[in-house]
């Protein structure tokens, strides 16, 4: 709906006021080191994604007269602020982790190293756009983790909004979705599109044999019917299988019959006896309506006979948790070429940031499998031929040294200096890539409930970094 | 950040493969009207929006040689259906009730009279776009009630997208917030914005001190400072303080301060006292940081002071409630200038539809009060002259009788025959008429918790009519 790729202006007030401050008190050519992360999700973990969108963001920001001419009207700002405008370009650094990455909390999953001016105003748009497919992308993760057939993307009419609708299918594909209903989704992104009829299509006609007929003579090679329209298993399954009769005569292979309402469990097990009973046993059960991980389960646990579904509303909303709560924190400054690590202090623990430019390296185990995170500064080096010991960051006793391990930088370059230097795979690579770093983990670690806890630690330089950092604002607060 | 106003192919699959059904089966031109209604909202009532959106959407209908050319990719479509697409133009009507009314579940917010060809593209963006908006003018209405100051929406980094950040601060100012930290929503809307600086304007600089200084000589007239960077009561408000003698001193007054974290009851009574005692009785103490309807509340009944009030995520994800669950149901069918009254059957009586073509009529009373909605068929007659008599659509013992009464039909006409008749009012002036609507309701009608039950009762022909097909429908699945 937003009907320019230009959203230069979709940041808020504050960075602007702040940008023109920073302009007045000649800090605005400072350099700084922000990282966006989250504190916590729910459910532990994440899937990146959304870094192709961020990238699209930052290649087209541009302010035009017309913004500038609102901005003006604001009567906020002086002159020279708006000649900083006219010439603003994008001039920074900018790392992240791959999409379809599986990351933790506190692990930077972008961070931005640029002028003040440029890193303020970008805050907003890079979070509102990696919150949301990360978000969706968990959720995603989530139920195709549970579901033991394919998985559809439906919820597109239930999105909050078009780019919603259309960046959740996005995400919800590099988190393992089949397909999804999205058509716009389906060209832009060159993914599988599926999707057959609604009641409305039932209820257009005089009776239910006859729309199913309509139906499988339009679509004879790919017939699914909707049988809940009137009444699943007295009418719904019976017209189908008379349909499923005239399309097997013709040579044809009826695809399926979906259910969208009623008892999910007890329909398909009845449904499925009454079809196998016609000797439709390779016709296939699809169910949909307000189905998520745990219906999903419950389903499996009363013996439920479905074969694929589609998910929409929980899935495209991440219903449960409806928004990641990423945030961007300064983390570095940098004057005459001096870095400054900065730190955001808290009362509570887990709310005192991590001071300077840092990266994650994910440890690999004697057995090639993901066996702890450890958020490093990016000054420091590590030599794998030596054994590595880690610890908690709080409960520091609890320490693992590993002898044979490897390491990988999580983080890649996506713009050096202003140069975008990453250009983003297509969604069935991205979806290949989170598959394979999805099997790198033990299952333990990324099961859906109550997962063995996988260490993310701090290295020994960031550790004694932000103990020092900490103890200095406690100086200065009591001073 | 979709990157054009077309959205035609924002549908399901399942739209086209239908499209294409009714085409082949020389259906495409019947006419069909379709409800997009919601059942249940939660907490009922919900506040009309998105209809500009949805106006725009149906203005910019049109299939592209592109959009063409990857249907065809698809190998599920003949070519006469491309041509179909070629033509494709909105011929149709709709009426909808005006953005900013209080509605109530199984009212229709909108109906589209229209071939089916047509009528059943709409359906996914329609109802995307209205789901959208209508949840989030709901969650606001329900934030600014229990707001005893100006509530500004702060929310775009955390809304699930781009889109839901531009279209919810849109709903959010039509239910009545004040301003919104969203530079874009304000240039397109022209509404108000608002914002200051972050804690990382505080960590840029060596100090806390210098920061808000700069600040201060920055914005010395509308200077409001984030102090709890560090520890708000022990450095913070100090320094806020300070600073604020120091504009005192110049001339200037200044705004406020800003609480974004800890315990908000306790920080702001000390705040207050602190600045009260310093002579800045007339700074202004805001506060944000997760704050929702619960949440104000809790911090009113604790005596916090707090003047105006910054909300994010809870509103604008309307996170305990993170979709609206509208659908979209055919109601009638037109063979020869003949109506068919469609409704959907369900085993559960608030699944089955009203059917045949309808409107609602708001009844108010002697005193001009919203007593009651009636929703009724359009080829009904009603006279005030006469007395009322409405009955509870399941209990039909429960009976009201008005004398002195008057009704207003709360659906407008939008489209006529594919012309456009209804044109949007500015944001403003839909928030006006939205505060007009919410005082014409008895307050216990509109309450947040357990409000009174509002009537929303079927007229004796609805009622008729729905009960006929009922009985029919049952009699159809015995036979």
């Amino acid at each position: 709906m937003i009907d320019c790729s230009n959203l230069t202006l979709l940041t808020d007030l504050y960075q602007l006021t702040m940008m023109n401050g920073y302009l007045q008190c000649g800090k605005a050519d400072e350099v700084a080191t922000f990282d966006l992360f989250y504190r916590k999700n729910g459910k532990d973990f994440a899937v990146a994604a959304g870094l192709e969108q961020a990238i699209d963001y930052i290649n087209n920001l541009k302010f035009e007269e017309k913004d500038i001419a609102y901005l003006a009207g604001l009567n906020l700002f002086p002159t020279n602020f708006f000649d900083s405008l006219r010439s603003f370009k994008f001039t920074g650094s900018i790392r992240a982790v791959q999409e379809g990455e599986i990351i933790f909390p506190q692990e930077p999953i972008l961070t931005v190293t640029a002028r003040l001016f440029e890193a303020q105003l970008v805050e907003t748009a890079l979070l509102n756009i990696l919150n949301h497919q990360t978000l969706i992308a968990t959720k995603a993760f989530r139920i195709v983790s549970e579901a033991r057939g394919a998985v559809a993307e439906f919820g597109l009419r239930r999105a909050q909004g078009p780019d919603a609708g259309l960046y959740g299918a996005r995400a919800a594909m590099i988190a393992g979705c089949a397909a999804t209903s999205n058509v716009l989704a389906g060209k832009k992104f060159e993914v599988k599109v599926t999707g057959t009829h609604a009641h409305s299509w039932v209820m257009s006609f005089d009776n239910e044999l006859q729309a199913f007929m309509a139906y499988a003579d339009a679509y004879p090679d790919s017939c699914l019917l909707l049988v809940d329209t009137y009444d699943t298993l007295k009418s719904g399954v019976p017209n189908a299988i008379k349909v499923f009769d005239y399309l097997v005569a013709k040579g044809h292979s009826p695809v399926g019959i979906r259910l969208d309402s009623g008892d999910l469990a007890y329909l398909s097990k009845q449904a499925r006896a009454m079809l196998d009973a016609a000797g439709h046993t390779s016709v296939k059960i699809y169910a949909s309506g307000d189905i998520d991980e745990e219906i999903l389960r419950s389903l499996y646990l009363q013996g439920a006979k479905i074969d694929v579904w589609g998910i929409g509303t929980k899935l495209i909303t991440s219903y449960d948790n409806p928004s990641l709560g990423g945030v961007y924190k300064m983390s570095a400054t940098y004057a005459n070429g001096v870095e400054s690590p900065k730190m955001k202090v808290s009362d509570a623990i887990d709310k005192i940031t991590n001071p300077g430019n840092k990266t994650t390296y994910r440890i690999y185990d004697e057995h090639g499998f993901a066996a702890a995170d450890l958020i490093a500064l990016r000054s420091e080096h590590f030599d794998t031929s030596q054994p590595l010991t880690i610890f908690h960051p709080i409960e520091t006793y609890k320490k693992k040294t590993f002898e044979t391990y490897s390491m990988r930088d999580l983080m890649i370059d996506v713009f050096k200096d202003g140069k975008q230097v990453y250009f983003s795979p297509s969604i069935k690579e991205i979806a290949e890539y989170h598959t394979k770093v999805k099997a790198e983990f033990y299952e333990e670690n990324i099961r859906i409930t109550n997962p063995h806890i996988y260490k993310v630690d701090l290295s020994d330089g960031l550790y004694e970094l932000k103990n020092r950092l900490i103890h200095q604002a406690s100086q200065n607060i009591k001073n």
